[in-house]
């Protein structure tokens, strides 16, 4: 469990980006409801909300009016969740389950799967292009090309890309570092810079809580193999850990089990000093960051 | 064929966007490039360009620069391709030609197509933050904002998914309106609405040329499905039109053959009599609504 202060700081964003989700994303009355079904679906399965939860503590920074900062959190966590409905799809992961519940294909079909994913991405461009967001155009405006160089083929769906085909080839850690700083690092290091945009950071700012965003995503990845591994190293006869048994080269694969920690480690203590600049009113940053390697799921 | 002033811009528009599409995605040499390739794949099949060369033919009346109006017709280009690739996945349409070519998930694999699409969406509307399409940035959030409306759940994918449903409801003339009207009528609509948002527009030209795109858009869709059903006709002992055999309600199956033909010469009249606002330089548009309801393929 995450300290007191960082949870109650979680649970609360993870309430106020539901209800703005909830308020952006209605149920019309109309033929294609169904979409619009499938995209709540998607959005209100629970999950962390880390990626929003990254956008608030970091426009905090700057004091940006929480309503537009919220726009901009739920913005990201539509493409998150679209990323995760067209990776769930039977040609990608192959996946049944999400969180316990079908995953969204299974629960409507695969068609609806791959217009609500798609309809996701459209609506996040479309929250951040809103005057509601920010007043000023110019900052809209590079949120949103920001966000869809992270989101596309030089981000995330790269990455996606690169991961795709590890079955094949067996990279070394340089390779697996740029797999994972596109295919999920980018979206998180956009969600830190976002505040430091919507914030008018100067350009020092900006570039720290960016690289902030980079190192923690980077840890947050080899956190994920290690408890993946772990996990399964705990429930003996369960089959090997998804990626090792796929024969893909992973962060543990290559450093091993305590190399892989001592690194994540580092990178959070990078990241951690990143924050100097901000004094200790970025307490929240440094508080999700080192939790990042200390959960325990 | 079209007329030769048509015909002549009509292949000028062809090359200047795929030159453009080529410059905005080039192939880059990294473990991604797989996406790129299939994103490519996917723009360089050809195509009749209808999208771009609205924008264009829009954007000339204002005399907007040519270099910014081509990098809105690729972007709307971009989603207009990716919206085939997903159209046809084995989970949507299942088709493995288009165009006499391999499909993308044909050509190359499921994933690699669902992939291409969503990188292909997120190209398009960085291509439109970018400072590069205008100056100002309130006009290119002006884009991105109509533009992710048009292509996201209350316009082109929320027709798709109506039409998704079509099999399991016989809809009426309104309800085939409201489908095409977003699945189709939505993104033709916005290319020329680009054009007048662009070129500074009156709301009154800018509004004009939303409805003579929407008019038009119908039309197309009605021209289509005439042909569809009278090549069907032309090569006996095949089997009858896709949608009709689908048990699909159309135009044609609710309007019969001449009462679809007149409807869309009348829908083509309304949207060339829109245009007397501008006179005789809106003689591209002209030509093209006509040719829309006119063409043999």
């Amino acid at each position: 469990m995450p300290e007191p202060r960082l949870a109650t700081a979680l649970k609360d964003t993870a309430i106020a980006v539901q209800a703005e989700l909830d308020r952006l994303i209605p149920l019309p009355a109309t033929a294609e409801a169904r979409v619009h079904e499938a995209m709540r679906y998607a959005l209100f399965a629970g999950g962390k909300r880390l990626r929003p939860f990254l956008v608030l503590a970091s426009a905090d920074l700057f004091s940006v009016p929480r309503p537009d900062a919220l726009r901009v959190a739920a913005a990201m966590e539509m493409v998150h969740t679209y990323s995760l409905v067209h990776d769930d799809l039977p040609a990608m992961d192959d996946d049944d389950l999400r969180r316990g519940k079908p995953t969204c294909h299974r629960q409507f079909d695969e068609a609806t799967a791959i217009l609500a994913g798609d309809a996701l991405q459209a609506m996040a461009f479309q929250v951040l292009a809103e005057s509601e967001t920010d007043p000023d155009p110019a900052i809209r405006m590079e949120l949103v090309r920001t966000f869809a160089r992270a989101a596309g083929a030089d981000g995330m769906v790269g990455g996606q890309m690169i991961d795709l085909q590890a079955g094949n080839v067996t990279y070394d850690l340089d390779q697996i570092t740029r797999l994972q700083n596109l295919k999920t690092g980018a979206l998180i290091s956009w969600s830190v810079e976002a505040g430091a945009i919507l914030g008018r950071a100067t350009p020092a700012e900006r570039s720290a809580l960016a690289a902030f965003g980079l190192e923690i995503g980077l840890a947050f990845q080899i956190a994920d193999d290690l408890l993946d591994v772990e996990g399964d190293a705990a429930s003996m006869g369960k089959a090997v850990a998804k990626d090792a048994d796929a024969g893909k080269a992973t962060f543990i694969t290559i450093l091993g089990i305590e190399g892989a920690r001592n690194t994540a480690a580092e990178l959070v203590e990078n990241a951690v000093a990143r924050l100097d600049l901000f004094g200790e009113k970025a307490f929240l940053l440094r508080d999700i960051a080192r939790y990042i390697i200390e959960r325990r799921s």
